[in-house]
């Protein structure tokens, strides 16, 4: 990640007292746009048109349509930029290669903040208490009833979580388009075996304590 | 869900409006403790000291600690209830009958009524921007490289990105214990597999619209 934290750290630096005004306009037409017309129906051209700019302004400080959207929800990364590695990865690793560039994010300096943030715009209680429920109840049932090798059906348990949870927020909390128009019967279909691998398929690394 | 539905009118329509107060004092006393403390180390000795009733009383208003943890979370439905047909589950078809009991829940009225709570204190930012990043440029990315059969590759790409927000939620929002420890080698392992067969594996089914 230091390639990213230095190109933000150049960005700030090249960054003119003078035209700050300006540009915060840019952006706060921006965020409000792209919150209520999402990405694709947003141009750098309407965008300009809320700010009162000539287009080629917005282009000239933030570049393309994905990096203004990055700066609009003040994003410290550029997402092409991390994304890029990705794009010549053979179709065949992909899965491997995202979750490896994914987790480090959030193990970074600006992921750790990002999760400050959430944490505390959710509350303690919204955390600890679902947290509660799933580590001590569900996670234990479930994991007695997986534990094979013994030790590891907990960690198995918390696979299928994270699986479950995951499902959760695509469908009904982001409500990503096409995802939450699948019934429940093509979810299962689908992962129902992921689920049954973390439970009964080959016993998953444990945490070395 | 109409036993679970018939459970809460029960229980509602069983409460006399005399013992309001001992029982508000006590779930106040329940939440507290249990978000501080989690639930395994919260007893219903505790919760009854803190509220300054007798446990016996405890007991008797809100049955297992797992329940009165449901009534304190203002849970409108009993979990071991909801939950009891998985431990007649045998254990290689958990990850199925997971999938199919845990997605009804949020497709109930009681479900509905929680995400739009969960969606309210996120705020549409929160919700809208994410999602149209994830929607309308990372999922069509990806898509255009695992698109087989054509027109599969967007919800290969969402079921991606619901395992990876699923396993960030469990490792760094909720930082599920003994989730959280494993290293991203590890996770890579375990869930890397997942993810290239939702890429690159049999074909999901697709909404029918």
């Amino acid at each position: 990640l230091s390639g990213v934290t230095a190109e933000v750290r150049r960005r700030r630096r090249g960054r003119p007292a003078g035209v700050s005004v300006t540009r915060e306009k840019i952006l706060t037409n921006a965020r409000e746009l792209f919150a209520r017309n999402g990405i694709d129906k947003t141009s750098i051209r309407a965008v300009a048109a809320a700010a009162d700019v000539d287009p080629a302004l917005v282009h000239h400080y933030y570049g393309t349509k994905e990096q203004l959207f990055a700066a609009a929800i003040d994003l410290p990364i550029d997402p092409e930029e991390v994304l890029a590695p990705l794009w010549e990865t053979p179709a065949e690793q992909l899965g491997d290669a995202l979750v490896r560039l994914v987790l480090p994010l959030w193990d970074s300096p600006v992921g750790s903040g990002f999760i400050a943030t959430i944490r505390s715009l959710m509350g303690d209680s919204a955390v600890n208490l679902p947290r509660s429920y799933l580590q001590e109840v569900i996670t234990v049932r479930i994991a007695s009833r997986v534990d094979n090798p013994p030790g590891s059906g907990k960690i198995r348990a918390q696979y299928v979580a994270s699986q479950l949870i995951g499902v959760v927020m695509a469908r009904y909390i982001l409500a990503l388009d096409p995802f939450k128009s699948l019934s429940v019967d093509q979810i299962a279909e689908t992962i129902g075996p992921t689920l049954q691998c973390y439970l009964t398929g080959p016993p998953p690394g444990l945490p070395s304590r």
